[in-house]
């Protein structure tokens, strides 16, 4: 009886948030600024990734990052130590982030002066898919110790992802995690994603993903410079 | 405007879980059933933990477990390898368990036939917080691989657990991770929670993990026919 009202409340906020993405994705055109938003389980490696991406990116470009936790604000800390700027937001009970508390976190900076803008979204493999926070890409971050089937278990918000990052490499072996398997899982989910695979301790597929980022900006760069 | 209208749906969905978790409780302590209602990000090793702590239970006792998940089979497969009952529920699109969805799904078991129900929640550290299941005893499951800040970040789900289970201990060297600082992070969220150290894959600490169901398990069949 009640589901009716329900579904009709969830429509009008993803409603909202949706025009409120539209706007801000439209801002961060104008500004030229790349837009990533990173979700996967809690633990995956999102903060660790994004503090090696940052650091590295910034040499040529200027990265910031805004990151979505419960409680603490421990990862905008891990992140500072990149050397670029980083906000935390604070959910309080909430399981993803929604966009208005994203442009609220930004709202101090200069978007000219910026690049790119990470999003590190709540760690949670189901809430996030339905918030469009105004990103160019969506990526999903799989760590090589949560088993290979995550895919196939949560194939509602990789279906949402342009990208696959699978992460921890340095520990597949240790943890037997099955690779081949999971890229198979990965690709069975979701076959149009990009794929790569990292360790932000060793480095190991660092250059790749970076190569990547660079050049999906200097793509939206002239795309804008063209319109 | 809309929050008052969400707020007093969500009241109602989670009075209506409430009251038929409390008729669920009494009907497990008319049959002297144990119900264990696991936690966990996706990918913490519930599964394996429960397979292996029914395939040892079953010795003694009947184990039975129910294991949700948006979408696969594959844990209720993996929990039969046990030898034990064990039903899928599968969720679609929901981040957790309802108390409809267990009665539903262990609805052809005999419960005088059953010692134990262990239900393995869906993979995530927010949203099954406000469900009760009619369970006994509320666990955790933080696995080394998640980073030692997790009781922290997640803080509103962690206190309504009575037990944490500190998990995959075997590779907790390999992934860095600072046990004692752990502990000490779920000792700070929740004083009052017992705390376990285990491996499925090598077998550490299921001992006293087993030891602590199985007298929990006597404890409940005592006062059951005390009262």
């Amino acid at each position: 009886m009640s589901e009716p009202r329900i579904i009709s409340i969830k429509k009008k906020i993803l409603g909202k948030n949706e025009q409120l993405a539209q706007d801000l994705r439209a801002e961060f055109a104008r500004h030229g600024v790349f837009v990533a938003n990173l979700v996967s389980s809690p633990g995956a490696g999102k903060t660790e990734l994004l503090r090696w991406t940052m650091a590295e990116l910034r040499k040529t470009h200027n990265p910031a990052a805004v990151t979505g936790d419960l409680a603490t604000e421990n990862d905008a800390a891990r992140l500072l130590e990149s050397g670029a700027p980083a906000k935390q937001i604070l959910t309080g009970t909430m399981c993803h982030l929604e966009v208005d508390m994203v442009r609220n976190a930004i709202q101090e900076w200069d978007l000219a002066d910026l690049d790119f803008l990470f999003i590190e979204n709540v760690g949670n493999l189901v809430c996030p898919g339905d918030f469009d926070l105004g990103e160019d890409l969506r990526v999903m971050l799989i760590a090589t110790t949560e088993g290979e089937d995550k895919p196939l278990k949560y194939p509602t918000l990789i279906s949402t992802c342009d990208v696959v990052v699978i992460n921890k490499m340095d520990i597949a072996e240790a943890v037997e995690c099955d690779v081949a398997l999971l890229e198979h899982n990965v690709r069975e989910v979701r076959p149009s994603s990009e794929l790569f695979k990292t360790s932000a301790k060793t480095g190991e597929g660092m250059d790749v993903w970076l190569g990547f980022l660079r050049a999906r900006f200097a793509e939206k760069v002239t795309q804008g410079k063209g319109s």
